[in-house]
């Protein structure tokens, strides 16, 4: 997560309400260099899974209209299923949509 | 959103009931011209997915028939999903019908 | 409308009641003639999609058997989808029924 | 309807019992002869969608096992739709069976 | 049926216990001669969907569990659908299974 | 079911917990010869749809997480459908899982 | 399972959290050598349905929101479907990650 990102978290999780159970999140850079310092081509680089929760929506209404809460807060870093969810360009960035109950796990900080 | 889309907007809402939890939309214009006053052709220009609410109907049913009150009112602005929804002619305005549950976001006006 | 319509649809509406949330309409007439009286050749002529509500069945069930009462009453003036409705011919009258979830909303009369 | 309908639909509503939602139906007669008296061809003739119930079942079953009572009795003269339906043939009779939910109307009858 | 069908429906009854809503049929003999007396060829021998429930599985179940009461009893004749139900083989007997959902109507006996 | 198989049974149902509806059960060995003694082969042997129940798990859930005791115990002998199952291969021992509710009849031994 | 699994299990259990009724696992090492010691060639070797949980989500939710505990636990021997499940890459580790659903069995340990 580049340096410079959690301003602009804070910045676009007051400016963009996901609806019902949407979750907005930016994905981690993709790894451009091994460990060991050598240029990843574009081709050979792991798709990225990882991302951000950038903002979470009021969640998915029970049958009565009442929300559960989702499982994720703003800042979690969750992993994402390989497939779906919907992207958005805001302001220039690059972010994605997915539904809470497609998101696979939170991944915990280093303690 | 043009200068004069308030009072149509009020007008619209007023004529115009949607049933269940129909919204009714009318998109942003699409931007003609860059920053810097270029002309966009048409081809180039963006696909517009903001609009603005202008009528909204009570909601969807619960089992018993109850209303689940719609998450958003009239004049927000919201992300409209890259399809779906129904085109609709009101006295040759270009508006949109989407269930709530379809739109994906609301976007807060610039504080 | 034309001006006999109103009788037409109270008598219809008393012999025809529609069954669970079906709901019966009879579609206005196509315009034949722009406004400058200049006549419309019938494949130039808009497909219509306003209807008068003609009858209103009791409505959908809840689970346990219990009616919902229809968002629509005998006379409102609504917006029909482009598709679906069955059309039906009642003493050689012209008619449609709707399910009440696929009418799209409620015009109300110009005050 | 013939005239030696009535006995006829008595005595099938009496020992034939239909499950669940289903409704024993009789369908009219299709008009052979024009108001004028002109034999109409078979192939001319119109699909006959008016029948009358012969014999109505408990109803459907709420989540929990109890009976939905039906919307329409012995007798009444219904509207059925173009397509389904399952033709079943009793005593040399033709008759049908139709789920409730898939009747469309009741017609009253002329007072 | 068979005059010695009972004792035989009886044993299997008591053997065979369907599952949740399941109902165990022995269909009635096809009519081999008309009432004449002249011999029915295979082929033209009428499809038999006239049966007699041998045996009748606790019901189906509601959510929470609890069973829902078959509304037919051993000993009844009943009208088969034209296609389904799961042919069975029981000590050479040839029976079928159906879902009690499935059956479409009680024949009540000539009284 | 050949003698020793009930040492055998108990063991597996102490070692092998089905998850949820799933019941565990070890089909019959098909019939290789006639009552008369003639060996059937293999391609005539008849699909063999008995078996005996092994092991039971603790049942569906209602929609509020309780479980809904099954209606199969170890040691019943039960009537499989056709098709479905999936085959399961445990200390070198072909057995089949299978959902409850796929289950068609419990057979009552020959009191 | 390898001498070393235990602590490597019990740190990605604490580094990761599936969400809902997700469960990760870790398969058994496929077997590579017969008991008798001979090599067995890679296409040669079984499919590993076998495998240990990692990680377990809160599980599903009922309508209303409330979380359904599930049925397995970490350390747990589970018995995979032949298909399904999402493989995923965690610190070079390759794990699986199950609903709890369609996991088959517990396999209890050689008491």
């Amino acid at each position: 997560m580049a340096a410079n990102a959690v301003p602009k978290i804070r910045s676009l999780s007051q400016k963009f309400k996901p609806l019902l159970d949407r979750v907005l999140v930016i994905k981690d850079e993709p790894l451009t260099r091994t460990k060991g310092g050598v240029i990843i081509p574009e081709k050979a680089q792991q798709e990225v899974n990882n991302a951000v929760v950038v903002a979470v929506g009021p969640g998915s209404r029970t049958p009565n209209g009442d929300y559960i809460k989702p499982n994720v807060n703003v800042g979690d870093k969750v992993l994402l299923p390989k497939f779906g969810g919907t992207k958005i360009d805001i302001e220039g960035e690059e972010l994605h949509l997915f539904r809470e109950t497609d998101l696979l796990a939170v991944i915990e900080k280093d303690s």
